[in-house]
């Protein structure tokens, strides 16, 4: 018998300030790339973060993986360091790399992959606003 | 020529009192394994149900399939039957399997696979609540 | 100086069965009032509850109050009392309560209205479904 | 080393007129095949448009597409095009083709198809309502 | 005793056709007044209706009204008049009427206000878009 | 004949970095009162505006105001100077007020007002989160 897999979500969210800049680029060429996301004292955005986890039911629970597990998995790894933070100054993840969308999903992902069984595949949507967001693995 | 191949969803709705309880496990491990989702009077929620059917663009209707005939058939096999009950004991697919949103969602699968012509793919999205969300198959 | 105004409101939500039923009447007079709602094993329903306080902004904090505290009273008082319950049956005051939203809405009013300073105005907003909601008082 | 690909998605609206009729077919077929969407004086629709891109993210912008401009060419390219039109008067792409969801959304992905660079791929979901939208491709 | 006033709130939708136009004014001043909302051919939108009564707690229901019987109400006198229409060229109410979000919700609090027992007062908010909408009486 | 009055809403957006903290309180009281809303180097959010102007119906034009008209003062006078920036330090607003919701509603409230003709009455709701907003004036 084929084992049935399930994709199960948790919605979470976490606010916080950043600004896109790459500092191997001049101040012009950063201004002329990220426009005003490269405002020099930031701003931020209310960010919702959606992990996707894809695994087979389990016979006993009729669960792919307890919700409320996920859930505190996620906000002690990613909520706690990242909810009303300045993702450039306090997050060492961005220390050294721009925290556009993408790479803030780029970095959950990893945080969580190392957190989540391997028995299970592991996918970020990460919501900028309402308009623009973006999903990693694609 | 390739045929071109379109998803069309169609979101329905339901409300349900439920309860998570495996009869094989203890009064004990219950409660340790679903925490509050087993309160022994249930709860509920507004289930929110998508369908998402791909198949070819039929080309004199430029329609994959007609979503009022499709809304149709979720509502008999599926509204009907959930809507305003207490899935535990009033649907019988629960008598003998605990309704997570991941059984449900195989459930109505399962049924709407059996009325929706082989020719199309069937996916379901399940939302138990906004932050917590199901997809089958995966 | 007239002093400025304003209201906050903040937005928590519970998980909750119910049934729709006067003990007073037959039940098929029960059945013809509340259709469905009346279902003998429950149903249920996301329920998302919004406070909305008006006062004074304070010029110290510039908060008219701590949505924070605000959010700690709604749920020590409300959430955890309704959240994952039946409402007819785990729920006091719904003992001899039909607990429709406009009943359900008046109960958390007088309970929130026992814990917050009478300098506050007070209103509530109980959304049952999407698409049907109830404030209080009006 | 694998490069990471990430789908970014860029949400825009449009609002228009349309009528399903396929003048192949008589005004009485339409009128069954299509029911009330065949409404000859036409009826509308606030359209939701999500583009979705996938790609590589650039090591120097932390981008796969810059999403302002991939919002000007949905703007350019479809929005003017499209907002506050009659679908099937006003647009030529729709004058020997039924404007249902499936065939606008294929209609956009070609359009845009031609404007973005060939190393993306390209998705499109197009509402037509809260409850009816689609997907191309599949 | 003070009676209890409780406000509920039933959603409804339509999709309609409409386009913005005074004939007492030229065509070149109606371009300049109404913009691209005057487009000949006319353009379209969901219209999400909510209706608002407001009214005494019955003692015997806990119902301020059976929200069944007002959703039933609202389908017959306005939505079945309404969706799947042109404003304009099918609805008589807006033969001498421009059918702006503000005269529409006139409208419907007029037909409604005829079928709905004086002892509620009743209100209209009607959504054209998500970031436009209109409320009547203010 | 009484003239119909009618409340119309526009919705804009903008996205802001924002810390709270009173310079008149130590850094200690600042952080008890504040919790992580004062981190030092910011947080942010995507702040939802929405402008409520009450008036009554233009015979010719079928508005109370024009929304296109509306939306650009809310753009050039709220937008342009709150948009993509750190409300502490770059909005002269907020030089020497905490910019708490409350705060920042009644700003855009004075701002607006100024622009706005006294025949209208303005209401501005603001939300911060989804689940927290306020309104002023109340």
């Amino acid at each position: 018998m084929v084992e049935k897999k399930v994709s199960v979500f948790r919605k979470e969210h976490f606010n916080a300030a950043h600004r896109l800049n790459n500092p191997m680029l001049s101040a012009e060429k950063n201004k002329v790339v990220f426009g005003k996301c490269n405002n020099d004292n930031y701003h931020g955005h209310n960010y919702e973060l959606i992990v996707k986890v894809t695994g087979v039911v389990d016979a006993v629970t009729g669960y792919v993986i307890d919700l409320k597990m996920l859930s505190d998995i996620i906000k002690t790894e990613v909520i706690e360091r990242f909810d009303h933070k300045n993702l450039n100054l306090d997050v060492s993840d961005f220390k050294a790399l721009n925290p556009t969308a993408e790479n803030i999903a780029i970095v959950i992902y990893n945080i969580l992959r190392a957190k989540i069984d391997t028995k299970y595949e592991l996918k970020i949507v990460l919501y900028e606003t309402e308009r623009n967001y973006v999903e990693y693995p694609a």
